[in-house]
Formats: structure tokens, C-alpha cells, sequence
């Protein structure tokens, strides 16, 4: 998502009771930070924000972090939060692959990732937020039984992402290559972009993969 | 696939020396029916018997077996090998429900299933291919890190054969969206029906499937 550069976004950020300044400071101890120990969600990439605040609302009971590298996008996430305290959410600016430097192994319960840049240059493929070195740092933090879920309107991403859980030993489950037609789709909370592509008529790809432990003997493939 | 019916077809298949007339006697003693050792290769529901036929000529060290429920649609298969004895392929008319009681386990390595019926009603779900009924037989028979290779041109049978998969425990790999258009295409040994619908355009789905040994503390889903 392109929007423009608004100078001094960080220092703006700083006004929102919902964003969180230096957040590695919490690794280990989100519960603290939340002031209690339910369950955490983390969308990674949160764009303008519509998803994670939808659910926020709906599920009180969760606690959901929304990461964002951008901070003018990020900023966007903050205004829809109007200047309230919603306890049960956090933004934080901060770069996806670095995401062991704020939560410790099992502190997170589901991943979000919600139409990622599909960097289709296949040499930019370490970019996209499944590829294999991505999905390592995430299970580092997820707890056993640990979720990823994944929509794309991008065939291309979906087919390289479930490759790379299936590599990885993620376990699928509820693998739809046309969510909207599916009978999750009564349940779907829809992003800002997944509205306006599926409008077009679009299909709209969804999966989602359990961090189960690796055995002694299993191997991640060799062909990542 | 419709086939007129063609009268007295299974008493035909009997002049064909790659039939198998009562192919039950050699469950766990195909190594001997074929007269070596090498692995076998299954085909689940053969149709004309391209397929098949095709990969028996380009690999003389694997054993290939076409399985096919129709009399009259394995003629159609016998008839492509021209009363030739190919030593590496033969053809069994049986029911892939009952496939445990052709193979003993362990003895198969390979099993394809091309463009199987989508049975597309829910109701219909048991008789699909790749039905959990049918994967825990598939795996009854094969070989430990044994493999499905599965194609079709039905989004929603790949969709659905994609969750049981899952479900089951199968390791997925080399899942392509769009196989004419992947990396995979250059080896793609193509069936009848799967030129057809190609060259109208129209997309073709692939997998494999790895039967992986099910630790005692894993269990498959229990949402299939």
C-alpha cells in the first residue's frame, strides 16, 4: 500500500495510547504489558489497520498486536483507534524479521498475515514474509500448536507459501483456494484491500498452518 | 470418462498378457510376478492408459501397475499395448477401495492418481480419491516416505485433497497452482483428458504427497 510520507509520523505515533515505544523491552513479558495473561495474536503487516481493530472489538478476551515497518502506515492504524485506549491492542513499528527480539519462544498464540507483499522477482523471494527463514523466526515464538494464518489474492505467493509450511513441517488446515465461496467465509473478517480485490471479482486464497514440534528425526526439506 | 460398453471386455482383457487375471494372488509377492525387485508404481484409475503406458516406456526400472474399476476402460488401456508383452506394466481391473487386498505393506512406492472424478456433490465425498477413507489405505500399502502424485483440473477436488492430505499427516511438496506454467512443466508426462483441458486454457493443479510414519502422540485431524 502506497501512502504518503507524513513527516513526522513517529513522533505522532507517540501520542496514541495504543502504540508501544521500544517494545523489545517486553519481550518475555507481554502479559505485564497487557495486564493479563490471555492469549496473543499478532498481525504482521497491518496495513491500515481494519482487520486487527475489527477483531479487537470482537474477541476482548485476545490480545493483538498489530506490527508495521512503516510508520506512516502504521500511523493510519493509530488514527482509526481515535485517541482511545483499546486495552486489548498494541502497535508496534518494528521489521518482521526481527521478530524474536521482541517475544520469547511461546509467548504468541496466532500470526497473522494478511496479503503480503508477493515480491514476485524470484529473486526477491527472501523478502516475502513465508519464506522458509521468515517461518523459522516464527515458530521461535509461537507456542506448540502455534497458528499462521494467511490470505493473498496473489496464486503466486499462496502456491510458494504452502511449499514453504509443508518444507518447514507446518501442519495445513483449512486450505481454500477461493475463500469467499468457502464456508469459512462466514466467519471472515475482511482487510481494506480483500474488500476492494474481491469486489473485482477476485479470489481470495487462505491457509492456515500448525507449529507442531519437529521430531528428532524429521528434516525441514532440502529444496527451500 | 464414458466408454460405450463394450460386450464380453473382460473375457478380451484375458488375451492380453500385461492383464492380470486375479491379482489378489500375488499380494506381498509382486517382486515375483514382475520377475525383479525394482519399486512399484501404481496408477489409480488408468482411463485410456496414456499415462501409464508412457512412463512403463521411458522407465524400464520401475514396475508399473494400472489399476482401473472398468472392464471396458481397461480394454482401451490393454489395447495401447498391442498384444506386446511390456514386462514392466501391467493391468489389474479392481476396485481402489480394496486396494489392501491387493498389496501387502510397505510393497508399493509410488501411487498416481490423474484427473480422478471430482464427485462434486458433498454427499458424494466418500468416493473421491483422495477421501480420508482412501488416503489410510493409500498408506496401508505404501512404503515408508512412499509417494502420491496427484493432478486434476477441479479446483475443488485439489482444494479438498489438499485438506485430507493434511489431515492425515501426508507431507505435502511441489504443490503447483498452475502446473504448465511451473518449473515442473518440462517433466510433466501428460494424460489424454489433461491435454485436452490444457490446451482450452484451462489450469491444472498438482501435488505429491509423502507418507511420513505417524508418531504415537500425533493425531490426524478430526475435522475431516
Amino acid at each position: 500500500m502506497r501512502l504518503r510520507n507524513i513527516p513526522g509520523a513517529e513522533d505522532m505515533l507517540r501520542q496514541f495510547p495504543t502504540y508501544v515505544n521500544n517494545p523489545a523491552q517486553y519481550k518475555g513479558t507481554w502479559s505485564d504489558c497487557f495486564g493479563n495473561s490471555n492469549p496473543i495474536h499478532v498481525e504482521i503487516g497491518s496495513g491500515k489497520g481494519r482487520f486487527i481493530n475489527t477483531l479487537a472489538s470482537r474477541f476482548p478476551s485476545t490480545n493483538f498486536i498489530a506490527i508495521e515497518l512503516k510508520a506512516e502506515v502504521l500511523y493510519r492504524t493509530a488514527q482509526r483507534t481515535e485517541q482511545k485506549d483499546i486495552p486489548n491492542l498494541k502497535l508496534i513499528q518494528f521489521d518482521a524479521f526481527k521478530i524474536t527480539e521482541l517475544f520469547a519462544p511461546g509467548e504468541l498464540d496466532r500470526i497473522y498475515l494478511n496479503f503480503s507483499d508477493p515480491w514476485p522477482k524470484k529473486r526477491h523471494s527472501k523478502r516475502r514474509l513465508t519464506h522458509f527463514s521468515f517461518l523459522r523466526q516464527y515458530r521461535a515464538v509461537l507456542k506448540q500448536d502455534g497458528e499462521i494464518h494467511l490470505k493473498t489474492d496473489n496464486q503466486n505467493l499462496f502456491e510458494f507459501s504452502l511449499n514453504q509450511f509443508a518444507n518447514e513441517l507446518f501442519q495445513l488446515r483449512h486450505v481454500s483456494l477461493d475463500l469467499h465461496s468457502s464456508e469459512q467465509a462466514a466467519t471472515n473478517v475482511m482487510t481494506e484491500y480483500e474488500e476492494r480485490f474481491s469486489n473485482r471479482g477476485q479470489r481470495i486464497f487462505r491457509t492456515e498452518a500448525l507449529c507442531k514440534p519437529i521430531a528428532p528425526t524429521d528434516k525441514p526439506a532440502k529444496d527451500n
